[in-house]
């Protein structure tokens, strides 16, 4: 048999978690390496491809038996195999990653496992990651940000039903910045992909406000003809 | 040593052709397989990646082993590595392609290698490929699609400079229809993106249209924190 570099997938998991002021910030599920390269680092999850594992199926059991959870969006990101991606280690263990992202709710992330090896981090106060991991997540940060602004992406973040404030909230973790109330809503009526469900939100407020919906006829983009073949997670839902 | 998939690195190269009438139409470069599965059927070139090969480096291999040519623009499109790829073959013989898409300048294209088992084809004309070879051409038409609306991706099918009817007509071609010439001009004003030299086309005509060229500071889209460690090809020009 030739020399060949191996193949793996590796996750990236996103989701929303309160701070220690109750504000909404975008989190990451990272587990600690247990033997080199890189022992005792904190890295994105990931294994080898199973034989009989379909691509996304092995991006789908990276974040099982990270976190118990099943995505709410899966998505290629990128495959990374550059030569220097494990400095110091053997050009005979070459490893390419194949990268997907993945969108946990923040209800499910509530409850997800963590132990000592494994745990949630502020997507924007990262230090230094094993491998290539710091490229990789600011390739999803991108990719998240882009796509946030013109696909019903933050309804991988919440239930089916919200109020403007909570997707507001999405947003504003996700992009890391205030956006202010009136604008906002102005944005979300002109871009028509979320819809009033007529219902309002349950509690003891004098006027609670209204619950909306995603229009579930429009798209999410970027998928192109793949979109069948390789979205399973979501349309399983 | 365990059971793996394999891993190889495939390679869709675009380029503008005439037709017999001197349209000039989208075309590809497939190669003819000389072995099993899938014998005597037109492919995607591709290959092994070597284990001191970067990804970028395998697809623009492919390219020049193909073609002779240089890529003009190269970006990585997607990892297909469904299960079902290679019908009837056994599972031990599977292989996760990471495949790459590359535009190729019509001028270059015109002298490239041709033989037997290399070929061009019309994009739109296809019969069936090997593999999920006609899937990943349509995948990849569809990012070039999208692409070209809204970065300087034309340019990697024409010169530095080019005239509007020049750079319509790659529109034409990859878009597969016919534009309204003052409503493209007015399209490319608005844009921005491509600006006068204020040189005109040499010729014997009486009044030689304008040369345009792209404007450089303005970057290739969707590249993200990536573009400078995967565009080595576009950045060598």
């Amino acid at each position: 048999m030739s020399e060949a570099p191996a193949l793996a997938v590796s996750t990236v998991i996103f989701t929303l978690r309160p701070d220690s002021t109750g504000c909404m910030k975008l989190a990451l599920a990272l587990v600690k390496r247990i033997r080199k390269p890189f022992q005792g680092q904190w890295a994105l999850p990931g294994g080898p491809l199973g034989v009989n594992e379909d691509l996304s199926d092995a991006a789908s059991r990276n974040l099982f038996e990270t976190t118990g959870l099943q995505p709410r969006y899966l998505e290629q990101l990128y495959a990374f195999g550059s030569l220097d991606r494990s400095p110091g280690s053997n050009i005979k263990d070459r490893v390419v990653s194949i990268v997907y992202w993945a969108l946990v709710g923040s209800d499910e992330a509530a409850e997800a496992i963590e132990s000592e090896n494994v745990s949630w981090f502020w997507a924007d106060e990262l230090d230094k990651l094993a491998f290539d991991h710091n490229l990789i997540v600011d390739y999803a940060l991108w990719r998240l940000r882009n796509k946030l602004e013109y696909s019903r992406l933050a309804h991988g973040f919440l239930g089916e039903r919200f109020t403007l404030a909570q997707l507001r909230e999405v947003y504003e973790a996700v992009l890391g910045r205030e956006l202010d109330p009136g604008n906002f809503r102005r944005m979300v009526e002109a871009n028509g992909a979320v819809v009033a469900t007529g219902e309002r939100l349950e509690g003891t407020r004098h006027r609670p406000p209204q619950l909306y919906r995603y229009d579930s006829s429009i798209d999410l983009t970027d998928q192109g003809p793949l979109r069948n073949s390789t979205n399973k997670q979501e349309k399983k839902k």
